[in-house]
């Protein structure tokens, strides 16, 4: 049997080109070599999100998101965590396995905590429960489903090694129930340039949306920053963040043609934005189709998601029943 | 319609006569008044109890004690909490407007703090998050039956103050779902002197079992500590704490007698403690049948658990519900 690769999405507002490249579209890939889950950790969320139509639309949105992105929900495990009560009890469970020293050592909390102090605040200024149990629920969500391997950025390495440290110390108070998750490390991860040549993240606000109408996006790749050389003059096609995004979506033979007129000099900005547009509305276009139906759909996201729950608790449901019974909470 | 009164039961062992009289009897009076729920808090056991069988053992043996006591599944709510996955569920979700300074500022993780920093150990150490998140939980088992009154001791006042602090945060935020639940302080409560005249309690290893074979029983009263006066002298009733636990069980009359054989002379303590252990095991005795015949049918608490856990539900799961839509999560 194949193993299980568990992928948690954060619902964070409107995913853009950046997320697709860099996240989504490796972490679909997983699917042709595992038994691939993906959830929504909706309630996740909830530690930052206290607005209940944010929340809702962005719970939707990336849901639409990730279907129009190609994730097949036939194929694969998709659900919301918000859909699975079995994982708030094991994160109880876990609680009562977890010192406390582990979680005050999480970068997360530590780096709050810092920030705190440098502003000469309470250390714990503006740290909610939800944020600091964080480990606590990401290590139920990961143990439930005896996930094999889970794909990790570095920021979640460290969470990944909490959730082993918590799964041993539960096995060896009882016996070897609980499957200890590897990382899966996935190295040729690109970082996609942004508008302005930083790595694109909402943070930076430099990020090329999605699927938003086609004008829209044409705004946007307007505003990539070139410096400012006329048509005539030649350009470095090496230090150009308009040239490193146009390689993202271009075929290598235009490429080729592009780079040796950059050189030469004769193509201006202005037309490879055009140029680049083109080739991002075409390559958006059937997932936009896709993502807009969804959207106008959300009855069906709702179905589809509640299918996924259903499918992922038929290894929640008698693993937990184990569980309890391990503990002696259940006969 | 009455209101909703919630008592929480933590399983620890077999309870005792100090239990019985201090405890249980009063809490079971709050029905005459009040729509009453008890619940078992199994999942609170966890963060101290890893013993499977232990576990167990103690989850019946509380049922069974407070069903022969005199509570009456038929005519109140008796569950399990761990049979009521809503109160997990919605414990994440006021972790999430639980700042983590509240929890830091809770009496038992001071106290553990302290005990630590005294011992010129890491301030954590041997603390795990289920005790700390315990405020939490404790929050949800309450909030989640829209509980108006809550009977608290001395020692759980701060909890429930921050039950209606989390409350609050959560009603401000959104708008007003949760019920705020008020203490109960009973006053009347009597402090039950244990064999060694301090007061009765497992941590002194001073109690007398509740309900165990007359054998155990007997043996026990005989070990309760008085001076050694001898048969013929006089005795002082009022300093002697065999006379004071004979007090709690001895009509109005043999009360009077037996003071005044105090000051006259010629009551030996033997026989005194042999009086005592008729009347506690003539006032357990109907108790203790009752009490073997569920330990002795352990099938029948389940079923009598589940069926009010599944009455408990019928408040739950509506406000649960409320509650996702409240945030979010849910349309």
């Amino acid at each position: 049997m194949a193993k299980i690769a568990l992928t948690g999405i954060k619902p964070t507002g409107n995913p853009h080109i950046g997320n697709l490249l860099g996240a989504i579209k490796p972490a679909l890939k997983i699917a042709e070599k595992y038994h691939a889950l993906y959830f929504i950790a909706d309630y996740h969320a909830l530690t930052s999100v206290k607005d209940k139509q944010a929340l809702h639309q962005q719970i939707y949105g990336v849901a639409a998101t990730w279907i129009a992105a190609g994730l097949d929900p036939e194929k694969v495990v998709f659900y919301r965590q918000s859909d699975i009560p079995e994982v708030f009890e094991l994160s109880w469970i876990l609680s009562c396995f977890t010192p406390k020293g582990l979680l005050n050592r999480a970068h997360s909390y530590k780096a709050a905590v810092d920030n705190n102090l440098q502003n000469q605040n309470d250390p714990d200024m503006g740290v909610n429960m939800g944020h600091y149990n964080y480990p606590i629920l990401m290590a139920a969500d990961i143990l439930m489903f005896n996930s094999n391997v889970v794909p990790v950025g570095q920021d979640q390495r460290q969470h990944l090694e909490m959730t082993r440290d918590i799964a041993h110390w539960f096995n060896q108070n009882y016996k070897k129930i609980l499957v200890i998750p590897e990382a899966l490390i996935q190295d040729n991860v690109k970082t996609i340039p942004g508008i302005d040549g930083r790595k694109m993240s909402k943070s930076y606000h430099n990020e090329i949306p999605l699927y938003v109408p086609s004008k829209q996006l044409k705004k946007k790749v307007m505003q990539i920053v070139t410096d400012s050389k006329e048509v005539h003059e030649p350009k470095d096609p090496e230090n150009c963040n308009l040239f490193s995004i146009y390689k993202l979506f271009a075929e290598e033979k235009e490429i080729q043609t592009t780079h040796q007129q950059y050189l030469d000099g004769g193509l201006g900005y202005g037309q490879l934005k055009q140029a680049l547009f083109e080739l991002i509305d075409t390559f958006v276009n059937e997932g936009r189709e896709r993502y807009d139906y969804y959207m106008n759909h959300t009855e069906l996201l709702d179905q589809i998601l509640l299918e996924g729950a259903s499918k992922a608790r038929k290894i929640a449901t008698p693993l937990l029943k184990t569980i309890r019974q391990t503990i002696g909470i259940e006969k």
